[in-house]
């Protein structure tokens, strides 16, 4: 029986910066083979792309109903096992549950939904299908970010009293300052891409850190965005006030437009011994903060990391790997699942990483258009 | 005519951490001359302290006010000019008051005053007075943040639309775990420290860092609070949303229980042009950030910073100045001012920076109790 | 026409650290396909790992004569085109030798040969040959080493005067120290790891960087090494001061004995105008230094940088690419080589380079016995 | 009796940077008061020198000769105490020898003198005089520098076998190219500055970093130089390999064209168990490394740190102290030995330390000279 997991794409095709990620992503723990995909709404284009990536074409479908249908005539050991979701936006759900409603396993780039409710339909879905959901949050893979979550789980901070956690970029600068460029690009179209532009798409990376890292679920948020314009509709800024528990609190930040910020994702934890403090731009560097004693700074591959750390590398200390490794990552969590072996939770982002997500999104915005007030989360 | 000032020192003495670099500041670069002082409430440890670092016993005073009744009576080029003000908090706006009431300049540590009210009282006593009152806002004597200044000046980020100031310790984790302690402690009792602890110690720090590099002021506040434990009744924690502007808004973000973080004071600018980011811990670097050139590092001492940040800095590029030398760099200004030179606003931080740090403290409380709702300042 | 090239792998089975590098490298930009290979020594194992890689068993040979004479009997546009020389160090040159004289090209781990001899004998086989021969100094891959190159080369440094390279691991103190463990390890035996470790293994890095980045030849060494111990013959620790012109001099430090050094190369160039430096470990920032103007920060990803950078780059600014991307981007240049496309020198370290570090680590070899004499480069 | 030492200062005077530096690091603990001088060659400058720091003038001196001569008809509780050489280089020898002939403490920038056998003259005067003879080696005064002095004796890291020291500038890029500008700058005048720019301006300080942290002597050095232009006489650049004993090897790398560069002093010292790392630009952090534990990050102030260390900090943690609170504490341990109070060996370098030192920069020059042959200091 073949080892690796027969995988189908969605989008990803011709330049698209996420299909390389996702598809260098899903080789490099020699788990997965490319079978079929539409990599294109246009066929002859996903067709052509195909060959650019030297993979067979004669299960390019025109689209995706096809491709379920087709693949769905194969006997189960020639089907797609597992689709990979990197289509625009507003076609991660219903893509996801018409996988998922036909027994299909499914990896999605994030955002999962468009809404909180279309989340908690496809968590349904998912319940009902029995089949392995995971979510893109790529960061979760850096094996000192997995490091992080194992220290604060075996209490190395103690009780945790404040998280801080931003992402700040500053991509929007080029955009948002130019009236007719703020106007009519898509990302800042409402009925485009969703209710949140800054909150959706980055701020909630940073709600997942915290709660991926800590173990612990935000309860409430009191949100502030920043429009810049009275013209533009989107949030591009905003800042998110959290509470975890009574006396639990915190802060997530998050902006398009921090000028001269490239993928500034930071988090840090602070608890009653101890704190961490991680930077995606150095990924390999984890802060160990003590009142007491000297700083220590973790890196990967050492003895002195977690199993869980340990597994997330794949060369000795000193050996940068980067974002496709930690990308690479969660696919091999998912190929465990797919296959039906043991994994530990943490190993992807799942449905519920999703449907929290969403929640957060929703509860960022409610409490920003509610005038700053506070919003409990489910 | 000598050149040095006659100082006069109020608190200081013995073991005082804020007396060493007071005084160490005013000696840097030969601008003044301790005549008088009361180091200590107990005349013999004031006079024992005189001996110790060595200067002149005969005027020593029993207390305050014998200093300055004594000192009146002394003719004026004899007279101690400008008295520093180091004594616990709660004295300084009696003190500051009666010296400038009776002609003598003004050096004061903060908090200025207890609160808002007495600021606004020593604020019409100045202007009366006509003398200088200096607030030793100590980082604003660092060349880089001075450099920070006048580069927001002379406009090179463009409009500012986002600020993000920090200020974490965590040594208030060695008290407040402890319920005894948390519950004794002079400083977590709010009759003897005030209406803040966190926002009022080092949270105002951050706002007087917003305030002077980018020459705006925060118009209104949101703010929440962590007192960790329900016992406890003064903030060792909190995060300020702030708004300059209808879309300039920002964060600051304050702590006494941010785990292992030292005097982690840090503040970042974002324009439409560019940005500008700087670290209390490391203070002769300062990131120019844009998004299409290479990261800049401004070091001080090189031809390429202003004068006003050049004039901060005694040696060439290389040799890291500190703490002592940018309060040193405040006495500078001040002694500028007390001679009667011309000076430039930001030489030393006045009265102005005191009134508005009580304001904001005093809002911040009132947004926190309020149920995190946005206070205006005034 | 099927894009991909048929690779075949020698050496780099079971838990081969070298050969994850290299298989997910050929993985990474869709370039290669693995269709032969001798894994492992051991036919069972070999036809166990491709299981285990899951690829296909019918072209996993016994052994490295095998391979070369069935894929010879192979139709040309079946066989493998270019195979990848991952064995232990002494099976470097036969193996590459009798696949170059037999219309192979080859993708080589260095050391290239065991000694110089066998490099000007494999540089002749490779003349005759017309294919491409490809050596693996992974760390030219990098982005920002390519920046590098291309600055230096368009003279943003003006006329070079000094270089300083340094490759410090710290790994062989597990081994040196204990008088059982040295005299047994084969690393530090020279009849089986050759002349040189330190040196040899990682000094040689160093040195093919300097001539990299610089485009310049180091015409003479003069080496001391340090062996640490009485009865140790491998040196573990070396420094050579290096000549590359009458006024043009320089330093390569390395070491296996640096304690806590992980994988600590790096590289400075400074010339009339400017100066360059890059840390391995860090590899995603590249420091610019002036005498006159702020220290500039280079990152992967931006237009700033050189066409020869930027397709070195798989993502946008911010997201970190590591080692396993590095290498890739040798195995991408020794792509286009193969197909006959056009590349550009640079693109993958050549014979050149492998003939180069062989000449060096024997001069400093002949350099130390000598009594730390200067001695010549070819 | 008062406490503050009676402090004469030789040069200095005006925009003399060393001036500004001795002249704060004299006052910052409160230990020395100014009563004589000879600011400048000319006696008005020096007199309107004093006013302008306003030190009394009635024992400005008009040449040092005039100021032994006057001081030693003084009784002996008014006499200056301890003079401070900052005067051209030339002039510390004959300075410093005769201070210490008449009785006179001395405290000495260095170079200590011109060549080695003045520094042998100069060890036998100091030795009959019985007095306290500092030499302002300045980066000896750092807390981590002294930490590092510590951990090194206590044993942290294990038998010492290697040391890495830096010291590279590029200042002198700005004369070196200019031929007009190198043959006529007192600086590259053999015959006014000495054997040698380079090493014995900065690599020096780089040697006795090595010394002063290890507590090891460098028994030999072989070094090569680098003029950059056959018209120049003196080194602008030098490479040292050192050698401590049997196994102990190490590099001294020291560069006043290592452009953009500004004060690049480095140390590493590389021991069995750990190693240390310490950078003059960012003097409040010291690295502690291992094999297989995390990195460790010291700084001052902290409890975890050793009492010689704590000494030489005022503030607490996260309050940067830099190079003239470096340059208080060698002036405090002078102090305390004057004084006749118990002091530590490193509380200050002494002559010991200006004798190796001479002894280095000469071996140097002949190793160089030699044709880069083994020299064996003393």
């Amino acid at each position: 029986m073949p080892k690796k997991i027969r995988l189908g794409i969605l989008g990803g095709g011709g330049d698209s910066l996420i299909g390389v990620l996702h598809r260098v992503a899903s080789f490099i723990n020699d788990n997965y083979e490319i079978v079929g995909a539409v990599f294109n709404p246009d066929y002859d284009q996903s067709v052509e792309f195909a060959k650019e990536i030297d993979i067979p074409t004669n299960r390019i479908y025109k689209d995706f109903d096809t491709l379920v249908e087709e693949e769905l005539k194969l006997p189960e050991d020639e089907r797609i096992q597992v689709c990979s979701v990197q289509t625009p936006n507003f076609l991660h759900f219903p893509m996801a549950k018409k996988l998922l409603d036909n027994g299909f396993h499914v990896i999605c780039e994030k955002p999962m939904t468009m809404d909180y409710a279309e989340a908690k339909i496809l968590e349904e879905a998912h319940q009902k299908s029995g089949k392995i959901f995971a979510l893109t949050h790529t960061y979760t893979g850096y094996p000192m970010v997995r490091q992080m979550k194992e220290m604060i789980k075996t209490g190395e901070l103690g009780k945790i009293h404040k998280v801080d956690a931003q992402y700040y970029q500053g991509w929007i600068n080029s955009i948002i300052h130019d009236k007719e460029k703020r106007s009519t690009v898509w990302r800042l179209d409402p009925t485009k891409a969703g209710i949140s532009s800054c909150m959706g798409d980055i701020g909630v990376h940073a709600f997942n850190m915290v709660e991926f890292t800590t173990g612990l679920q935000i309860k409430s948020v009191l949100c502030d965005f920043n429009y810049l314009y009275e013209d533009n509709k989107m949030d591009v800024d905003g800042t998110v006030l959290v509470r975890m528990d009574d006396h639990v609190k915190g802060v997530i930040r998050s902006s398009q437009v921090a000028t001269g910020e490239e993928n500034g994702l930071t988090i840090a934890i602070y608890g009653e011994k101890g704190a961490l403090k991680w930077e995606q731009e150095r990924p390999n560097f984890l802060y160990k903060m003590s009142d007491t004693e000297p700083l220590q700074v973790y890196k990967p591959g050492h003895a002195y990391n977690s199993e869980f750390s340990l597994n997330a590398s794949k060369l000795p200390p000193g050996h940068p790997e980067g974002i496709f490794d930690s990308m690479a990552n969660i696919y091999l969590g998912a190929a465990r699942a797919i296959r039906g072996e043991a994994y530990k939770e943490g190993e992807f982002p799942t449905m519920k990483d999703g449907v929290r997500g969403m929640n957060f999104i929703e509860s960022t915005v409610a409490s920003h258009k509610g005038g700053n007030v506070w919003v409990a989360l489910d």
